[in-house]
């Protein structure tokens, strides 16, 4: 788990308030759930490894030995769907959500996972295949292409497809779990490993399906042909291209037979989004036709997607740290009697719409102008018994230490100008 | 435990972006912290009670009987208490942070208390008593009156007036703590109860110093004048009513003995806003110089407040709920072969920074309009076959059901046009 010092919440917060204007952009609302929900409502949805890292929550007076009923939020999908069923009137007949915030995996420490980190989802619940699965693809690489990414490739395939070729090679679709877990691992042992995993596995056909999966389209597009939910899945696939291949922005869309995704619920097209120079997914998602009616009770279909924010903002940011100050002007304060002056002056720059900040240690002058300096913050008011008398202030530009008279009534007028002068130019970086 | 909507959320964050800004504008920066501390961090910082209504989390793997190491925060205060102490070199000698974030307690439920809440706390480390307290109160009062808030009463007062009283009473000061939380509780349970309570704890001198805290402020002045830490407690209050009261937005800042606030870590001066016509505090805080160096291993004086923003945003929120919608544009889909044409005309508005909304839904124009409606958008664009052979779409004001033929080409600067003349009019409610 990590602290975020201001420079760093900053560089953060510049990334998802631009991807929160996109998802908005699009007309997606916010939906805010709670970060405890009760532990029979994640259990049981993101398969056997995701229930073991669910961190539970024990209720206030449980009695050692007692299980806990609470849990924390492991992702942002199974509170909407609980959302969607126990708020069916508010939230009508489709419902078009974002959320961004942080969820809880109870992963070991020091497998370069955190175990708080924020996910960034776009959801829309209510309509079937079509319009809602090309705008989720849409939104997210409009808010990939936003923060400054470029050059994507979308890789799309179906649940049907699979299902497809998994029956037209006589597997048990009981089995069909088995065959995913197994083709989802091919990034990370390859076709040999896979192979050898859909043996130990007991799916004796299994190394055939990968075959013809990695091979040529049109044998694959053959094969498909003979079963129904494989020609319902190729004509997905095809469908979406079309919609969505016009729009793109800084990619291209195209089909991608091995794609298996690990998560248990998708139902329908799946998808994952990478970007120029990385290797894994930045982005991703497909359609989930069946996890909101394990709460609601009757079936109510759904696709959305998610990106990998923390690992887009390392990409685009620029390594900042520490502390910076938003305040645009610093008031140094010459000795106890000046507070009330600088007090006065700071709320007056404030009223201006000039945020400022008065020195709140010692008198040191060197110490104040050092800590304005390190926080980043370009000017500084200095007033001392002298300028007092002349009714002037002394302002510092705290990079080039140029320094300037300036009657006391311009002030506001003299660094409202200034700054102005400076917007667009980048901030100065702390010392 | 609660769920935001879409209304709601977009309620709640107009008030905590206000409230953000008027930190910033004081040069507070923003810190984040885990919503999971060690327990250790946060048990024996919160007195008897709070250290009860800590949320215990569970380790992964941890057995059954076994206590939990993890704990939910508790609030904003202990975790910066640990982050000055553990990045020293990176917070620097004066550290100005706010931090606005929910915190989680194990209330029982149906007290009329959330067990998740919101916090947004402003504090400085650093510097001894003196402009930094004066600013933590301004700063919380200006943050009132800009959510539109006004009639402040900031009542003051000092643990070491306290102190000084019990003192020159004959009190042994190791029974503070009790006198403290007999003294908290009497606007709930009156004078005689405080008494009673007192006489209960067995401080036998209780009532008097009572009797002294509520009568002439002149007299109890004169009492105090006994006590070293009593004068300097008198000292730090004239002083801040002196820097606070000319500045101090909407509202007036007096002494008021009777304060005692029940945390146990605050050592200087305390303070509480009320806002007329409400009978409990809206804000408070004070200084506490002896928490961050329990975790620093040396003195870090430091002073904060809060503002009870769950108390704030029912204040000046009108009870918005369900629904609305991002979007200023609602593009209908005549059928399925306008699909294409409707999602390149959103895309099309949104770079032009018009976000629009395409129908995810079925064909029914009755449906499309409703949805729209529902959700608050203002305009709606409808392009059947007798519009697209014309070359113009049919552009509708979804609250005075007004319709206009638009050419294709101008739709961009059609709606740019009648958007800028809506702004400042009141966005149309959801029907």
């Amino acid at each position: 788990m990590r602290d975020f010092l201001p420079a760093e919440v900053k560089a953060r917060e510049k990334v998802l308030s631009t991807v929160r204007g996109v998802f908005e952009s699009y007309g997606f609302a916010p939906l805010e759930t709670p970060a405890i929900e009760r532990l029979e409502i994640l259990q049981g949805k993101y398969g056997e490894e995701g229930d073991r890292l669910i961190f539970k929550v024990a209720q206030r007076g449980a009695r050692a030995g007692e299980e806990p009923d609470l849990a924390l939020r492991y992702d942002l999908t199974v509170p909407l769907a609980r959302v969607v069923a126990e708020y069916p009137g508010r939230t009508g007949k489709i419902f078009k959500r974002y959320q961004v915030a942080p969820v809880w995996r109870a992963d070991r420490p020091g497998r370069g996972r955190f175990r708080e980190f924020y996910q960034c989802d776009v959801d829309v619940v209510g309509p079937e295949f079509g319009l809602a699965d090309a705008e989720t693809i849409l939104v997210l690489t409009d808010a990939l292409a936003a923060v400054g990414l470029k050059g994507f490739e979308v890789r799309l395939n179906s649940r049907k497809v699979l299902r497809g070729l998994i029956e037209s090679y006589g597997i048990d679709p009981a089995r069909e779990a088995d065959f995913l877990t197994a083709l989802d691992k091919f990034d990370k042992i390859g076709e040999a490993g896979v192979r050898q995993e859909l043996r130990e596995r007991g799916l004796e056909t299994g190394p055939r399906v990968l075959h013809e999966i990695s091979g040529p389209e049109d044998e694959l597009r053959r094969q498909l042909g003979f079963s129904d939910v494989g020609r319902a899945g190729l004509d997905e696939v095809d469908r979406l291209v079309d919609l969505v291949g016009p729009l793109v922005s800084e990619g291209v869309i195209r089909f991608s037979p091995m794609l298996a995704r690990g998560l248990s619920y998708y139902t329908g097209p799946i998808f994952e989004i990478y970007v120029e120079g990385s290797t894994s997914a930045i982005s991703s998602g497909g359609r989930y036709d069946g996890l909101v009616g394990m709460f609601a009770g009757r079936s109510i279909p759904a696709v959305g997607g998610s990106l990998g924010i923390e690992r887009i903002i390392p990409l685009v940011s620029h390594g900042e740290e520490g502390v910076v100050s938003p305040a645009k002007v610093f008031l140094a304060v010459w000795d106890a009697d000046a507070r009330p002056d600088a007090l006065a002056a700071a709320s007056t720059l404030r009223a201006a719409g000039i945020p400022a900040e008065v020195y709140l240690g010692g008198e040191r002058m060197g110490e104040q102008l050092g800590y304005a300096s390190s926080r980043g913050i370009p000017y500084a008011v200095l007033r001392g018994p002298k300028e007092k008398e002349q009714g002037i202030v002394t302002v510092r530009d705290l990079a080039t230490r140029e320094q300037t008279a300036v009657p006391e009534g311009d002030l506001v007028a003299v660094l409202g100008e200034k700054l102005v002068g400076m917007r667009g130019k980048s901030h100065p970086a702390p010392t």
